[in-house]
């Protein structure tokens, strides 16, 4: 088998939607796909790994690497800054791993422009009720806050015609199985197959 | 959920890739997946219903059908015709249906001038051998027949890039399993799961 360069996988979801169990439970099906790993100005927490959970970097180096266009995707949440090295996603997919991005839609509108073959991912919610309920059950947040974490919510969702693949996260099992079917499919397409088993199509053609 | 068009998909393969099998399999997993029925102007063996396993038609009759342009594929297998009516698939695909044809590189291009919607998927072996021994042990057909047949394999395979998804019939669980991956996630696409969700869309954007 000849190698393949890997695939660029975004998943976004308003926050409501279980995005952040989905994709624990995506990667740790083992179907070799791997999530990105962010570069962040904030500090690091005694749990979290630098290079396994983030790259920790100065907030100067940051805007210097955001400067230099090092990143193809980033923003500012509560103060401090997250994003994705271009070097980082493109050694990776070099080397013939599969990446999933989890970021929101503005960050997806960024890297379809430098990745044009993307492969991206909806996932909605069952219900306004769900959501609602979902974001209330989690935190301990007023009313206000709620309110406006749904207009966030509504402000992704309107954006949902711009991805490739829509998935209603009603059951976890289901959703993860749809996520599933989305990442082995785009492997058997035709141009990707004909590249990794050149050598057999040749010897059969 | 509102009704969606159904999709056609088509499975093509070179005898000896155990494209019958796949088939059967696939229709079997029940995923909302039906197999077309032909027309053809072969007689009707005691073993075959009509209507399930084709459309019984006089060779005349057939001969008509062509001529009308109600065929949007059709063969002459061993003297026999062979065909799919665009009524029957209409018919099909309106009614919310997943419809799969199985048929062969040339009547694959047919279709696709009809229907560029159509989700295409060949099936390769996992090596010349295997083709090969593939077609001696179920056959006690003479070394010329075979030759032939794998002349007529290698020009089956010579079209496989005109495919959307290419799957390697190495073990059967696999290759179904691949499969069954085409068929969820080209009914995940955005398109497709935003009419079948249109009004949970509009509650949320």
């Amino acid at each position: 088998m000849a190698k393949v360069s890997g695939r660029l996988f975004i998943l976004s979801a308003p926050s409501g939607t279980g995005k952040t169990s989905l994709t624990k439970s995506l990667i740790r099906k083992n179907i070799n796909l791997s999530l990105s790993i962010s570069y962040t100005s904030r500090l690091m927490r005694s749990s979290e790994v630098e290079g396994h959970d983030y790259f920790f970097v100065e907030r100067n180096i940051f805007e210097q690497m955001l400067e230099d266009g090092e990143l193809v995707e980033s923003a500012e949440i509560y103060g401090n800054l997250y994003g994705t090295s271009r070097k980082w996603i493109n050694e990776a997919i070099n080397s013939g791993k599969d990446i999933l991005l989890e970021i929101d839609g503005q960050g997806a509108r960024q890297v379809r422009e430098i990745f044009p073959d993307v492969v991206s991912i909806f996932v909605l919610p069952p219900s306004l009720e769900v959501l609602e309920n979902r974001l209330k059950d989690r935190n301990q947040d007023s009313k206000e806050v709620i309110v406006k974490r749904m207009a966030a919510a509504k402000e992704e969702i309107s954006h949902v015609s711009e991805y490739d693949y829509v998935i209603i996260n009603d059951n976890m099992d289901m959703a993860l199985r749809d996520l599933v079917s989305v990442v082995q499919s785009e492997r058997l397409r035709a141009p990707a197959q004909l590249t990794r088993y050149h050598d057999l199509v040749t010897q059969l053609g």
